[in-house]
């Protein structure tokens, strides 16, 4: 008997897998006063179920659009089968190219802290059966997003149950990072036009290994992944080191590889099962 | 339709999860002229298969004996339900309470590195299903079992496919830990038995620390886990350091809390997230 | 003839040392409505010349007091003979027990910030030929004189042209220093009567650790040494890490043993022998 | 009466400044079949006494030559004086451009280990009035010079009483260094004639940081520096890091500053300080 159900059940399973639903919607901005387009990936539970959905919210990285994390991973389905494993509302948002995820100083034009938290937000909230609350809202991100995912959580814990960042950019000053000089000198030139004149004191206010404090009195789980060969590892062994120093609990993996899609696709599961114990523990998570 | 099945399954699934096989062995030992217990969890597939399984050994720590992973951790069923998640035969052996898993140089009647390669082992492959290869070979442990699965797998490379600790006691020389005096005359007392009297020198071929070359031409998957209020943080981080300074490839996180059962609780999921990943690769893992 | 000079030379260097002049004077503070006294130790050269000397303020450790570098090291010439060697005038005001050399934000009589920047510079500077300006003024200390000089240095930058820390108290925060909880409670008790009730935030605007940007705009050279056995090992790491994160240049020393006077009477000579050059770069120095 | 002196004193210091005596010899290699010069700077005092005098053996870097350390720093008296300063007789051996002080495994007309241990040293002693003892002879040198000089007296503790590293090339593995990938290859081809061809284990034979712990048993005190912007930073952190973790004594120092003559010559009046300490506690500095 068990062997029948347990055929049917893996029938039913894999008809499911190819049934699972990834939409794209328009998600207007009156901040910036354009629409840009989402990507969501529903649970196949969504579907079948009356409950409310913890919602993550995926952020691409520089260079990047909405729908990278569908389409740059070497398993196109990863994310899918994240939602459906967890039972999570997995939400790709457009950061554009490069806005960090922050409303700019110089470009009026470039307002996406305001577009995540204030209308990304609110719009998923609205239209889905979501958690609408911190404890069920969660963010992470790779690179640009991963500076976002800590950046934004960190200014805004009220909105968040947990965050987390992989091979994150969490410092805009990239005197920090191990650029080779002409690397360096390019991407000066593009991110002038988000952050204005680079000075290290302008990038204070804007760089998250600067708020290892505010972590600290926002006590967020956090977890924080990264490459051993990646550019970015400064700062992020910088932010574990100042976050250790002040007893800020948080999870910190150096692992190896660099900034690659194939590290952030095996980051990623390893993200949705650090937030699934967050959720199981403060009753969101559905089963 | 797909309602009716998914209820069938969660019922069959329910079923089946308290009907998980553990079952307790003997396992004897020529070499030590005793004969020792052992758990094994079973995947709930395994009996109703013909396929060979991928097997990890689970190693207690200092103090503890065979059955502490099924009896200590908050969660009772959590070893059994990974057996279930990842459909790999959990062997969990006795170490007695400071074998250190290694032959002793000065106590005929522990020896318990031959033990676990040579006798038990054998006795796992013989008796059961089990991928009987490097392959499908998997090791890890807690405090005492994380030392003796990075120095049993450092020994032994040609046994295993990737190998685990947490909160590895990965240096026996306790002059680099952080005891308070007291705790460190009652240990080397213990240890005296198994290690002989204490110099820098005697346990340098002992110290997983010290094996970091080895580690890197053995080329094994890692993953190590330490929390950072843990005494043997140090250890740790300088194996780390090591294994990142010769450019060996392995996962090592930081992490809060200290040495407990709710730490190792919390860290086994990710190894077997890590282990089932190394057999996805190289085709032992059981769908 | 070389030989007869060089006798007449020797000779008279040992009168001379015998000769050394040390004071003690009085050094009223109107903001305490108190005198405290101070210890001066002048070096041969100044009762011969009419040249302008620089001068070195030499901070004393908790439980301390003026007399301390006199009376306190091993060898009890060794302030004296510094100050010959390199002609710097060296004055070792008051700091009282528990001061930390700053303006206390909960006792009113403890106002040793400005005791030292208002009162004791401006007094020796109108009593004594000294360098009367940035160029000419150093300031080193240990343990809380340490933290005092980092911690003065830093906010007041326009009067000094270098600074010194041997085992700086360099976070007032006792969570960060390896204390076992009995010396912690003792210590913290002490110190309430200075900070207040204890919190992370009411310390992080008087931790040296938290002024790493600061001190960067300020650009003074700065020698900063440890024991590696010090409790207080963890903040000056981690100073040392966030200096060296945002390019600061300074002088970082790990040496052999902890917090004792045989550690300070081996690091006064190595600040010195920094600070000389300090001085010969801006001509100050007496040669 | 003082001023009489003094004035006098200072007249015949400097007549004697202009008069230090830097000799430039042969010393043969036997098992060489070569003739190689080597630089002596003799202490005024030498010429006056009929003491014993202390020894430095001061080794120059790769690329370099026995008058390196007259001829390329910013001050060409820099040597003579700090001879002078502390009666210390220092030697400045050839090491040859890429001899990396070791007896080259590949090369056998590269022998330079032989050279200094058993050509050079016994040279000097036999010609000159030193301390013939492991007490009075001390050994530092810049890049692969602070390479030679810990492993010469890592090999060689019976022979020295203290050693040096400035800016050292600890590990002869480049892959350890921050070289921009066209320097790296260059650099591997000239060094294969010395070391042979390359792989992670032939140097780990060759690599001090791989001998931290016969360091540690050699307890000799070791003064070590690094400039954090020199490319040889990661293999003078580790060595550091592995010398704190098996607790042995040494003096480390992270400076402002690169792989520059200007490095070393700020470096090097340090060591003499070091050292002078050293001899004055083992009885024989020369007063």
């Amino acid at each position: 008997m068990k062997r029948i159900a347990f055929t049917l059940m893996l029938l039913f399973y894999c008809i499911s897998a190819f049934a699972a639903k990834v939409d794209t919607v328009q998600i207007p901005s009156a901040a910036m006063n354009k629409t840009y387009k989402a990507a969501i990936a529903f649970p196949n539970a969504y579907a079948k179920s009356k409950a409310s959905f913890p919602v993550l919210y995926l952020l691409h990285g520089g260079y990047g659009h909405f729908d990278d994390w569908l389409s740059k991973t070497p398993d196109k389905s990863l994310v899918k089968n994240l939602a459906d494993q967890y039972n999570i509302i997995i939400v790709m948002p457009e950061g554009e190219i490069f806005s960090y995820y922050v409303d700019s100083p110089v470009d009026p034009g470039s307002k996406f802290e305001t577009y995540i938290i204030r209308e990304v937000i609110p719009f998923i909230d609205s239209k889905y059966r979501t958690v609408n609350d911190k404890k069920g809202r969660l963010i992470t991100g790779l690179s640009m997003g991963g500076y976002g995912s800590l950046y934004l959580s960190t200014r805004h814990p009220d909105l968040f149950a947990a965050a987390g960042s992989m091979s994150g950019a969490l410092d805009p000053n990239m005197t920090t990072w191990k650029l080779p000089p002409d690397r360096f000198e390019m991407l000066t030139k593009m991110l002038d036009k988000i952050w204005g004149p680079m000075t290290p004191d302008t990038y204070l206010q804007y760089s998250v290994v600067n708020m290892a404090d505010q972590i600290r009195r926002n006590g967020l789980p956090l977890v924080i992944n990264i490459g051993v060969d990646d550019f970015l590892l400064e700062p992020n062994r910088e932010l574990h080191r100042r976050l250790v120093y002040n007893h800020t609990p948080h999870d910190y993996s150096e692992q190896p590889g660099g900034h690659t899609w194939e590290f952030w696709q095996n980051a990623l599961p390893g993200h949705l099962l650090f937030f699934s114990k967050v959720l199981k523990a403060n009753g969101t998570y559905v089963l």
